[in-house]
């Protein structure tokens, strides 16, 4: 068998989530159709992230184990070529050894999330932003997002369906800067907790239009209580950019 | 009757271009649609530009004729309520002096064309740029594209629909550059011909690939001649960005 590292471009927005699920396709269940059609092997796919329903990658980061001897570029190409007219592509595979894991080698997530902030509905960036009509004051977002950097119990950011043992994380950087009518939030973590960036957002969005002061982001962290969130973000303005491995540093 | 001045944001996939057609929707019918309904008048849209079928606006400029009182931004949150579901969104809307013409006091039109240039084939910018999976040097495609820059017979890179008295036109600018995978060409004129700026791509991506000499845009230019035309990019990768109007500057 030889592990292959494949980096993932998709648009969420068809797909119930990376995760394979019961009632609805996800990136996973094509990825591993395709891996099948190339190779005739029952294939899973291991990822570096769980990304929810309507949620994008630009980079994710996965990897198969394949017994068929192919080269990296010829795998790449056989899998981009069944996975149409899905809106997944295979954009990097490479050999990689059989200890590297696509999920459990990774040392940090990184993902950026889109709001467009303008009264006039979505024509272009429709399902790849989040639409806030009421104006946001970025700066106020960024001061506020700083309360949530470092380790901190994340219990109010986290989803009622969230499978991670502890809620104890730590926040490499959540920045949120302003270009033009966008706001981009960026956040980076060795792991996140499920719907975390997306609970993030939303309270940073409440500070953003003056519904909530500066103070109620680390009011809400410091709760340590689901409802104390203030909102949760929609998927379709989030997503997944980075992983980093210890082997590519 | 007032005249207002509206900037338009739209995806250009599900028209047949921005002017009205006999046979397929238009921009310009979804925005007179939207006049109609929200102030009961046969409107009729001037704009900067025409656009292709697939060509999409960033910010396209126009105006209308209004006898209906109504504050500008009324006007233009009342067109988008209207517009809905179609991909088309009214940006900015200010009121102009009568002697404001979207079309003849325009000094000068900008285009940005996008092309993807990678082997996988694209998910969430399908549709909204040219993918090749040729590696292409951007900067001999550069260099090749400042041989169109000034004031040239065009005939070459004109469509044979093109309704312009004359080809000879002043191209003001036409950059390339590399951003990544992406590969951006920026055009600035006062007037296009029909057809040119896909021209001009198409005949730079050919230089891009290897496929033709630096010199042999300049040549093509030279001999005044359609057949001479290498490709012309298909319209998914051109966005109509701005125009320029003496008074704003």
């Amino acid at each position: 068998m030889t592990r292959f590292a494949l980096t993932i471009e998709f648009d969420g927005g068809p797909f119930f989530g990376l995760q394979r699920q019961e009632n609805g396709p996800s990136v996973q269940q094509s990825i591993e159709e395709a891996a099948h059609a190339v190779t005739g092997e029952q294939v899973t796919l291991h990822s570096a992230g769980r990304t929810d329903s309507g949620v994008h990658a630009l980079a994710m980061r996965s990897h198969v184990d394949i017994a068929k001897q192919i080269e990296p570029f010829r795998l790449m190409e056989a899998l981009n070529a069944h996975l149409r007219p899905d809106p997944v592509a295979v954009i990097a595979c490479e050999v990689k050894p059989d200890d590297w894991h696509a999920r459990f080698s990774c040392l940090g997530r990184s993902y950026e999330y889109r709001i467009r902030n303008r009264r006039a509905p979505l024509t272009l960036e429709k399902g790849r932003a989040w639409h806030v009509a009421k104006p946001l004051d970025a700066e106020a977002m960024h001061e506020a997002a700083q309360a949530l950097v470092g380790q901190h119990d994340f219990t109010t950011f986290r989803s009622a369906h969230c499978q991670s043992a502890s809620a104890v994380k730590t926040l490499d950087r959540l920045d949120v800067s302003r270009e033009g009518d966008a706001v981009l939030i960026r956040a980076a973590a060795r792991s996140f907790l499920h719907h975390q960036v997306r609970s993030m957002v939303g309270c940073l969005a409440l500070v953003g239009q003056g519904t909530w002061r500066i103070e109620q982001v680390a009011e809400a962290l410091e709760a340590q209580d689901r409802s104390a969130l203030g909102l949760n973000a929609p998927p379709e303005g989030l997503y997944f950019v980075a992983a980093r491995y210890p082997d590519e540093e």
